[in-house]
């Protein structure tokens, strides 16, 4: 198995001003092609630091990937550093990465300066790929014997969104020169079991893999469990067929758990259900705030099928424009089967859409006397009926929010794939 | 001044499962009594790797920062790593940490089974700090001679929340044990800047600042770029009126572009002028899709001012729930100034608050033909006036939705606090 460094460079991550989200997101497409991160480290812009540094990395591992201190100010000592570290005596321009210089700063409407311009020259000893996304490219070191076996070190700009358009890139690149075989993976996104409910659901099965394949866990606040399931170095389609029948398996276990097959997010199976049947969605938020209506409108085209919210924070509100009538919330309690039905059904009512869904709850910090902090009511209306449920998490009032908006989206998911199913029922029997 | 290393333990980080947001938490905290971090590194849950690595990071560093490896399962080896680095001879039992554990298991409904009570097993090498959030303490660890200077090693728990928490503590350990003098912080919030147009624009500030007076620019997508104002190893009051003269200046350069001078977010200081005022606010929002909402609803009490919002995200929504005539829409087109005011006016209306703020416009991908992608229209209504407000970003969707809310905010913000002060010249005069 091959082993990989990740390297990040620049002050800015040494004081805290930034999260390394790069390394995560470079540990993941490594590990999707099946290479192990042995390390990561972040260092200052300091040529002594970097030479020291990525010698070390480079002896111990076969790839070394190094983000950041790449950009055209005097702050950015990388490129220096490596044409020292692998001994080049002199730079070259590359005419693809000069031509993207232009083209960026024109399309911002920017002219090109040196600063500019040398961006695009590079150590003798590297190869260049093309950074589509930025000015500064991608330089790829193999450096041979150098550091006592094959090792090659590629340096990405630090830009987290040229990062990642990179990364693919690069992935083929470490593909093409070393011999890792066919790799299969799947995403199943499970929601409704903690990451250890889970694991020890699951157990029996995960014990019983074939050794070829390989499970991750990537728990997530707001989208549940990815489970990933990996085959690497495969030669055949045999190691397809295998990852096949253990999903089989897998769906018997979780059933209804399992909401995408195709690493979907929550909003976005709901958006696809949505759009394929031609129905629409309404919302109506008490405790969440907005967090549903705003995690539905990250999905572009949602205008499609997403009518609107009303966020009825004050009770004046549920009352007069999502039409609660006073007494259920005075006998019920704002926070109420009762009132969350109600205010899911008025927003069916006044926005015109086929389905929708209703929170109200206790964020926190504090409870209302009857019900503790982290308590919701959900309610989703259809055309046919509406349900609610009671959910009790033990958060900060952010990531109750969080778990109160993901559990919402998920009773919705499953009520509407219910309605629809109903619906296919009762056409057949027309 | 002393140097740090900051060292992360797990698989979890190092497969990509998790993004490492505690060192920059910790880096920013070092920061914040002048300690400066060298390096940050992350290794695998091997107890080889973790014995080499944190011997080279003690040889190198005054100060070094261990997190996780210390959960009660057989992947965390680091508290035995730690006792063999150390030459520990013997495991001693914490009672202060013991009772914690008990106390946290029993919250929690919980037997304390004998892998939990091992947490309060320390080696007989190190100081406790208790953990108040989790059963693993805080292991304090003073090498001396042990690698050739005085360092000590901090071991925390990985879980951000528990290593949040316990941080002000490893603070205060580090400044009993160390001669840092006093020291003097300030955080300016500053709205409407690019970070590199604000490094301009006080430029000659910046240059003039007395040495002892350190700049930290922290940007952020939604409270924009936080100014942070040092003097470290301060002994008497003169560093304290130092800050004071620099800020003063400061104000005088960028005026309400500085939103707030206690580290507050936008979401907070429109929430503090509201409560204090006794007024309320709601909202109307398209394009956003309930961002704004949910920043609001983040703030704890914010039910005290905050009425609710309509999203509306198709046109039946803002004709028939905000009142916005269809003749006016037909004529200007939806991304338009006249129908963002019609929308704050008719969140107004319905609502009866005494503020709003309405946005529409497009994330994108894709413009209307008309208006780019990145286009948004804002509204602010109050009792004495509503005024639009056009802003272009050139962003993702998502990352559109973000500018567009802030700067949603910072337009509010600054109308909330032209009516007050409005309100209180009308009061005068009476």
């Amino acid at each position: 198995m091959l082993k990989a460094s990740i390297c990040t460079i620049g002050d800015e991550i040494l004081i805290g001003q930034v999260v390394d989200t790069n390394s995560s997101e470079i540990s993941r497409a490594l590990g999707s092609i099946g290479i192990r991160t042995s390390r990561m480290v972040s260092i200052g812009d300091d040529s002594q630091q970097i030479l020291s540094s990525l010698s070390k990395e480079l002896t111990d591992n076969d790839i070394v990937i190094v983000t950041g201190g790449l950009g055209p100010t005097k702050d950015d000592i990388t490129k220096a550093a490596l044409a020292t570290l692998t001994g080049s005596k002199a730079y070259t321009e590359h005419p693809g990465q000069l031509e993207m210089v232009y083209k960026i700063l024109h399309s911002r409407g920017l002219d090109v300066l040196d600063i500019n311009r040398a961006q695009a020259l590079v150590p003798d000893t590297c190869e260049v790929i093309v950074n589509h996304c930025g000015t500064a490219p991608i330089m790829v070191f193999r450096t041979d014997g150098l550091f006592g076996h094959p090792a090659t070190l590629y340096a990405m700009p630090g830009v987290p969104y040229e990062t990642v358009n990179a990364l693919p890139d690069v992935i083929e690149d470490i593909r093409a020169h070393h011999d890792i075989g066919a790799i299969f993976h799947r995403n199943l996104m499970v929601y409704g079991y903690a990451e250890s409910a889970l694991a020890k659901k699951i157990a029996p099965w995960e014990d019983a893999l074939p050794e070829e394949v390989h499970l991750a866990y990537l728990p997530n606040q707001l989208t549940g469990v990815r489970l990933r399931l990996s085959v690497y170095g495969g030669t055949t389609e045999h190691e397809k067929s295998l990852l096949e029948a253990e999903i089989a398996k897998l769906r018997a276990i979780l059933g209804d758990a399992i909401y995408s097959e195709d690493d979907d997010t929550l909003q976005h199976v709901v958006g696809k259900l949505l759009k394929a049947s031609g129905k629409t969605l309404s919302t109506a938020e008490s405790c969440t705030g907005g967090e549903i209506s705003h995690l539905i409108t990250t999905v572009p085209g949602s205008s499609e099928y997403y009518l609107g919210s009303v966020i009825s924070y004050a009770p004046s509100v549920k009352r007069e424009i999502l039409g609660v009538p006073a007494s259920t919330i005075e006998e019920k309690g704002v926070v109420s089967a009762e009132v969350a039905a109600a205010m899911a059904e008025g927003a069916r009512r006044i926005t015109g859409s086929d389905y929708s869904v209703s929170t109200t709850g206790l964020a926190g910090p504090g409870g209302d006397g009857v019900n503790p902090e982290g308590t919701v009511w959900v309610a989703v209306s259809t055309p046919r009926v509406t349900k609610t449920r009671k959910y009790n998490f033990r958060n900060d009032r952010i990531r109750n929010i969080e778990r109160f908006s993901a559990s919402a989206l998920f009773f919705l998911l499953n009520e509407i794939k219910e309605d629809l199913s109903l619906n296919e029922s009762a056409n057949e029997t027309k």
